[in-house]
C-alpha cells in the first residue's frame, strides 16, 4: 500500500501526492445543495465556513480580518507585519500594490520590512480587531512568541496562531532559550493554533503540545520557491492525510481530544478546498485566493511573509491585477467566471452535495481518484 | 492489479486513467476496411454510427439533430436550452457566435439563460424533430424531469435522455420531492438514457432503474473546469471500463438485460472515439467535436449547458472559428487535415480494420497499452 | 515484472515505454572509440552503418538512395511515391519544398498523389538505382504488392521492402484476394523486409513468413498524428524489446534463423539511434532525420507516405528549413551543433565506446534506466 | 523495493530518479541555524563549504579558483582549457562573453579550442594558483593524464582531479596504452579525485583505484545535450544514492577508507545542493551556478568542456546575462531574489536547520519524498 520507493541502493523515499494529483469521485448518492452544511467549530468559536485568513499583509488587515469574521470565517492578523511596523502602512501598501513585473519587488519588501515592530501598534491593532466584534486572532512567529506574547495577551485575543514556515515541537538551540510550546500553551487559557508542519510525526508532537489546531503545510503554492531555496516541498494531499492519521491516533491516546487541521498550501480554488477537506482537513487557510478581493489591503498584490526575509527570501511577489470582486462574492458568489476563484464555498457546498454528504466531518471520507 | 495507492496513512485513492493515457495496440490480424461495421442499435432504434449528439445548444438544434439522424447518429435536443426559452433564438446564437476571447462570455451566457423555459416551445421543438422523420430524442435535467415530462411525453418522443452533470440513482432532499428514477422509468413505455455517472456502483444502480442506456462521464474535456470548481475529475478510460464491468454484472444479474454505455467526455478526435469504444463504451456522445461543423447552431462556438449556471458556472466558453466542414464531412470525410477532427467515423472504421475487428462489440476487446 | 495495470475492473493494459522514457547507463568498462564497429549485415548485403533510408519521397529519391548506399547505409525507394507517378517530379517537389506554415499542405499532398502510378516509371527508377552501383531496394505497400511485384522483380531489385503503416501476417478480406505473405516470400529468391508491426505476436508471425527483416514501429514520431486519427500509438522501446524477444524465440524455433529488426519511429538523433539499438534493434530506419540533408529531394520538407491519404491522412507536413549539411555530414560529422542531429553514427559509435561495447550485437545488452 | 521494470519481454530497466523528482521532508526537530556546520574535509584539506568549482573555463580561472578557496570552497582549474592554450585568453573570453543567441557559438568554441595546449602555460597557471595561497587543484582528462601529469606534478599541486564525461576504472584500447588508474594513483603522494561515473559498480571500481574522491554524474544539467547525442542521461538522485552505497561497501571492505562523493549535475540552486547532499553526496561541484558571479571569467556565459569537442560537441552554450552578484554573495548572500541562485550555502544551512541536523554527515540521512 504505502508507496516507498528505493531512490538508490539503501536510500528510500515515500511517494507523496499533491492536491493536483487527485480528484474527488462522486458516490452513488447525491444530495440537495440546500441540505448541506459547511459549519465549522474550533473550541468555543463557531464559523459558517471552514476558512481561516492567511496572516499575510496582502490578505489580512484589521478591517479585512473583521470582514472575514462577519462572513463566517476566521480572520488572523500578523503582529509581525506592516501593521505593527508602521502607524499607517497605507502608503507602503499602495506602493507595493503598484509594483509591476519589472520591479525588484523582493528587494523592496526587504526594505519595508526592515522597519522594527512596535509593541504599541500590536495593542492598537488588537483593539481594532476587537472593535470589529468577531473572534479576535493574531499570528506570531515561534521566534518572537516569548517576546511578543505578553503584549498580545494583554491586548486580549481569542485565538493565538503561532506560525512559522516549518515548526516543530522540539526546537534545538545552543544560543537562545527556545520556545517550549507545551509549557507555553499549558499556561494560556485560550486556544492556540500552531504550525505549519508537513508530516505525521511532527503533527502528532504538535498536537501533544496542547494546541487546539495544527496547521498542515507551508503555503507551498505556485508562487512558492521553497523547493528552489531549501529543497523542501510538501505534497499537500499526503501531508493532510498523514496529519489526519495523527489526529485519529491522538484522539485515541487522549480518549477524545480532537485537534483541528488547517490546510495551508496549494489551495486556490473551490475545487482545491473540496480536495483538501476530502483528504481530512477541518478547515483551509486562504492566502493568495483572498488577496484578490476588493477588501484586500494590497490591491490584489500578493506576497507571503517569508518573501521579505532579509537574507534568504522565499516566495515570488505576485503583482496586483484587477480585484475579482468583493470578499463576499469570492466566498459565496455568484460567480461569473467558471475558474473556481469565485464562490469558493458555494463550490465546496455543491461538491459535497454532488457526493451526497451532509457536513464537513462526513465529507472527509469522500472517495478519491489518483488521476495524474 | 487494481492500483490502489495510499495517499497518506489510512487514506487511499484508486488510480484512474484518461483516454490520453492509453493507446490501442493492433493485434496480429488486420482486416479490409470495407468489411468493418460501425452499426449500433439501442432498443428498437438502429444507427449507422455509434454517435449521440450532445444536447448542448452549440451543437444541437432541431435541424442539426435531424441532420445527425439522417447521417446515422442520434440527435438529442435539450428542452432546457435556448430553443425552449426563445421563440427564435437565432439572434442570441448569432451574438454568441460573434463573441471573442475578451468578451465576458460566461456572464452573457448567464444572462441569456435567465429567460424562463416555455412548455409550449418544448412541444413546438418536438414537432420540428418529428417532422424531420428520424428518431426523436430530447434531454431533460433530473431536477426538471417531473415538471417537464408530461409536456415532453405528450409531444411524443422516441427516446428520453435524463442528463445532469452528476446523476445518482438516489438523490436525497429534505425540501423537494426528489425524482425516483426507477418508478419514473417503469411508468414509461419508451427507452430512457440516464447519466452522467463516473463509477461502477453508480452505473450499476442507474442500470437497475431500468434505463436502456447509461451515460458515462460528465463531459470532462479540455474546456471543462469542473476540477477547479468542484474538485471532481473523471478519468474516462477507467470510468468506461468500470461501467462496462457494471454492464456485465447487471447482464448476469438480470439474465440478459444489456444496458448501453454512452461515453461523454474527453472525446474530440476519431482516435478518442476508438479508444472510448475500445474501453467498453457502446457509443460516444459528441459535443464540441460536432459544434465545429457548418450545421452547428452557434457558428462554431461551444459551451456546455453547465457553463450558464447562474451562480456556479462550470466550463469555459470556446469562441467560434471557421467551421471545419459539413456534418457529413466531419463524420465521414474526406479529411484534408491529419488531426483526427474530420472523418471521425472513417477513422474509427480504419482503426477497427487495423486491429482486425468486424464490429463494435468485438472491438471492445481490443488490446490497450498505457503509454504516458 | 511486466507491468500490466487494470485500467478499470476487468480491463487491463500493458505499460509501454517510449525511447524518451529511457536512457543508456554506461557500464564499468569504457572502450577506445576507434575499436568500435558499427557494421551491419542483412543476408548477403553488408553495410557500414545500421541505417535504412525511410522510403518517403521527402527523403529518398533514386539519387539520394544511391548516395546513402555509398555512405554505408541502405537506401530504399518507394515505388508508390512521386517518382513513379511523375516522369519528372522536380517541379512538384520544388513546390512542396516551398510550402509554408499557412499552406494547406495536406490538401496539396492529396492532390499531387492523386496522379496514378506508372509501371514503366517503376522500371525506370529501378534502373537508376541499379546504375548507382549499390544494393537496390524498393518499397511497395501490402495492398499493391501482388499488382506491382512483377514489374519490380522484372526490373531486378536486391531487397524488397513490403511496408504499410500496420502490417499483419494475416490480412482478412471478403472482397479482395489478400496477399499471402508466406507464399509470396517463399516464391521469391531475394530477401524481403516486412512491417511495420508493434507487438511480439505480430513480429513473430511476420518472421514466420520467411522475411529477412521485420520493421518495428510505424514511424510514430513527433509529426505523427496516428494517435489522434486511429487511437494507435507505439511506445518504441517496448515494441523493439518485444520484437527482440520474438526474434530470440523464432531463432530457437527454427534452430538458427536470425531475422533482423529495423526500428522505424521516434528516432531523430544519434541518442535515439543508440537507444533503439540498445533496446534490441539491428538497424534503424531514418526518415525525417535524413530529410534535413542537402541531398534530400524536398529541400528539407518532410512528410510521411500516409500523410497524402485521400480520405484519412495521417502525419503532419513539416515545412522546409535550411538543410543541416550534406548527408555525409549528417551521418559522420563533424557536428558543429550539439543537438544530436549531426554526426548520427559518430554519436552512436561514441555511445558504444562510453559503454565499453565492440559491436552492435553486443550493444543490444547495454543497461537501461527509466528516467521519466 | 528497487524498482526494476520490464521495458519489453526480457529487457529490463532500473527506475532512476532526478533531484527534481524528490524533495526533503523536515523531521520532527528543528535547530537554530547558527548551530549548523557546513564544514567539509577532504584528506588533509579543510573547507568551510562542500563546494568544488567545476573546472570549466566559464567558471574557473586561476583567480576565480583562488577566490573560491578564500571563501571556503575548492577551486579547480582545467589544464586543458583556454588558460593553457592562450598566454592571455582575455580577448577570447571577452568575445565568448559577447556572443548572443543567434551566434554559432558551438562552432566558435570549436575554433578557439583548436589551439594546442602549451605545457609551459600549465606550469605558469599552477604558479598563479599557488600564489593565491589556498589549496591548489587542477583537472586533467583521462586521455591526457599520462602525457600531462609530469608537468602538473612538477609544478606542484595539492589535489589532482582526473575528470572526463564518463570515466571507468577499466578503459580498453587496442591502439593506445590506456591509463591504469590504480597504478597511476598508487604512485602519487597526493589525493586524487576521479570521475564522473553514474552507477554503483563504476563508483566502487573507481574507489578501489585509491581515489580520495569520486565524482558522481556527468554535469547533466538543463543545458546538457548528452541524451540527444549519446542516449545517456543520469538521474542524479539515484546515481548519488547508488554511489553512497558503494562508499559504504568500500568502507566495509577496506575497514575504514572513506571516499568522498562529489555530485556533478543538475545542481543550480541552494535547494538542489540540499537535495544532493541529502541523497548522500559529501560535496557538490558547481559549474553554471558559479558562472553567474561577477568573478566568473566569461562574464556570465557558460559552456561545459565537452561543448567544444571538434566533431561531437555536447552541451548548449548559454549566453551571458547580467552577473547575479559577487561570488561571496552567490555563496553566502544576502539574496534579494527568492529563486535559490543567491546565498547558495546560506540556503543549505537553513535547510539543515529546518530539518534539525547539525552537520553534513548527519544530513545525508534526511528524509525524502518523491513528489513528481
Amino acid at each position: 500500500m504505502r508507496d516507498v520507493v528505493e531512490i538508490g541502493l539503501g536510500k528510500t523515499a515515500q511517494r507523496g501526492y499533491h492536491l493536483d494529483d487527485i480528484a474527488i469521485v462522486p458516490s452513488r448518492r447525491t444530495r440537495d445543495v440546500d441540505d448541506v452544511s459547511t459549519a465549522w467549530q474550533l473550541d468555543a468559536y463557531q464559523f459558517g465556513i471552514p476558512c481561516v485568513g492567511h496572516p499575510s499583509d496582502a490578505t489580512m488587515s484589521a478591517s479585512s480580518a473583521v470582514r472575514l469574521g462577519q462572513l463566517g470565517g476566521l480572520g488572523v492578523l500578523n503582529v509581525e507585519g506592516l501593521w505593527t511596523r508602521y502607524e499607517n502602512p497605507a502608503k507602503v501598501l499602495e506602493e507595493l500594490a503598484g509594483l509591476d513585473e519589472d520591479a525588484r519587488a523582493t528587494k523592496r519588501l526587504q526594505e519595508v520590512y526592515a522597519e522594527p515592530i512596535r509593541p504599541d501598534l500590536i495593542a492598537e491593532r488588537v483593539r481594532e480587531l476587537r472593535a470589529g466584534g468577531g473572534t479576535v486572532a493574531v499570528r506570531v512567529s515561534p521566534q518572537h512568541t516569548l517576546a511578543l506574547a505578553p503584549v498580545i495577551l494583554d491586548a486580549g485575543v481569542d485565538i493565538l496562531v503561532i506560525q512559522g514556515t516549518i515548526v516543530s515541537a522540539e526546537h534545538v538551540s545552543t544560543t537562545d532559550e527556545p520556545l517550549n510550546l507545551k509549557e507555553f500553551i499549558a499556561d494560556l487559557d485560550l486556544p492556540v493554533i500552531v504550525g505549519g508542519c508537513t508530516d505525521y510525526k511532527t503533527a502528532l508532537h504538535l498536537m501533544r503540545t496542547g494546541a487546539a489546531g495544527v496547521i498542515v503545510g507551508i503555503g507551498g503554492d505556485d508562487w512558492s520557491t521553497t523547493e528552489s531555496v531549501l529543497g523542501i516541498r510538501v505534497p499537500m494531499a499526503t501531508a493532510i492525510a498523514d496529519a489526519a492519521a495523527a489526529r485519529r491516533d491522538y484522539l485515541d491516546e487522549t480518549g477524545g481530544r480532537y485537534v483541528h487541521l488547517i490546510a495551508d498550501g496549494d489551495i486556490q480554488t473551490s475545487g482545491d478546498i473540496a480536495k483538501a477537506l476530502g483528504c481530512g482537513a477541518d478547515a483551509v487557510m486562504l492566502g493568495e485566493a483572498l488577496s484578490l478581493c476588493e477588501e484586500a489591503p494590497a490591491g490584489g498584490a500578493w506576497w507571503h511573509s517569508a518573501a521579505s526575509h532579509p537574507s534568504l527570501p522565499r516566495g515570488a511577489f505576485e503583482v496586483a491585477g484587477e480585484p475579482l470582486g468583493s470578499m463576499e462574492r469570492l466566498l459565496f458568489g455568484p460567480a461569473d467566471e467558471p475558474d473556481g476563484q469565485l464562490n469558493l464555498f458555494g463550490g465546496l457546498r455543491r461538491a459535497m452535495a454532488k457526493c451526497g454528504y451532509r457536513d464537513l466531518k462526513e465529507f472527509q471520507k469522500v472517495g478519491l481518484v489518483l488521476d495524474r
